[in-house]
């Protein structure tokens, strides 16, 4: 009975990602859905790559927590299009949450050219849902391991950019970079890979490069 | 429905969580349920443990895993007696699979004196699911950041133990302890921190201290 109910479940939720997609081409904005284990760096990629992307391009998020609103405040000093979704204790973000949000604020979240979402802090379940989006992204932090890319494998092949995060900290910790690269491009080898570290900013330009390249592909 | 269900499969876990409860107790087994975000030093800190007090007691270990082994060969050296569960993508463990491995493996996990639990590595889905052990242990990282506890509360308010690991990355990286602290006692004033490094071995004499008494109380 549990598998069953999940497989409608999942059913259900690919034709709201569908629902999301087609809305999101309409209005021609291009969705990011970031996702990776909690304090991977999530929120501080995103306040480089907001204040990176900001002055040039018009810029929303849905930031997507437990409870609190902590990192929607920070993100607030570069944009002021962002909604906040507390999931007071579910493990990540569904299709039909997104679709309600788009729906409840078209102004803020439909006029933006790149939607950000910052999915809840979970390596494993967050990947099992397609929001919709356009691109999904992975992020793990030298502090975690490399092997995290083969032990929590699903959201490395699902999504199409894998972003190491904290390399300032690579002297201190034990984590090899070609490994985690070999065994990305094992799982997909399509994936992009970017190592960076929104404290020194080393590769930040770059993550943001590649993205405003994705939306003049979307364009 | 999907409350419905829930609200059903959360009952289902209570009762064979009970059931496990008083098998381990009838059996003398002190059970010790790890939990924490992927990468934050459960197993590292289990080959700590395990080198410390395998010489004077008789330990077990239940790892949880997606889909590798490669944790449990990490613990080979310390003891023999290790039972790997491996969830296929899910993100937690629950009582019914410990009610089998205990049934399935009586010599190896119900002789021991202590019986540790490798959870599946998530903050969020393991902490609502009881397996019936005696205590629940929550790991968390200085490079996740402090704030993990205010953002991920359940884990820290169900758990009796917090583990603060990696400190000796303290210098490196923006984590206050007098905050993290106050937060987590803010949260479960019961609840016993130890700040401590797996690597240079400090703070893990007194988590294994604290751990020997918790097993002469239970005996």
């Amino acid at each position: 009975m549990r598998v069953y109910l999940a497989k409608n479940l999942r059913e259900a939720n690919r034709n709201n990602a569908a629902d999301n997609r087609k809305i999101l081409r309409e209005h021609g904005v291009l969705m990011v859905n970031m996702m990776g284990s909690p304090g991977c760096g999530k929120t501080s990629l995103l306040e480089e790559t907001l204040k990176r992307l900001s002055p040039r391009y018009r810029l929303a998020v849905i930031e997507g927590d437990l409870y609190t609103t902590e990192d929607a405040q920070r993100l607030s000093p570069w944009t002021q299009k962002i909604v906040q979704i507390n999931t007071e204790g579910d493990c990540h973000l569904e299709a039909n949450y997104i679709g309600h949000l788009l729906a409840q604020n078209p102004h803020a979240l439909l006029d933006a050219e790149i939607l950000f979402i910052e999915n809840i802090g979970n390596l494993i379940c967050p990947a099992e849902f397609d929001l919709g989006e356009d691109i999904g992204v992975t992020l793990l932090s030298v502090t975690e391991g490399n092997d995290k890319i083969r032990k929590y494998p699903l959201a490395f092949k699902e999504t199409q950019a894998t972003i190491i995060t904290k390399v300032d900290l690579l002297e201190h910790v034990d984590f090899n970079l070609d490994q985690a690269t070999f065994d990305l491009k094992n799982l997909n080898e399509q994936a992009v890979i970017f190592p960076l570290s929104a404290k020194t900013g080393e590769g930040v330009d770059k993550w943001c490069e590649w993205l405003e390249h994705q939306l003049e592909k979307k364009k």
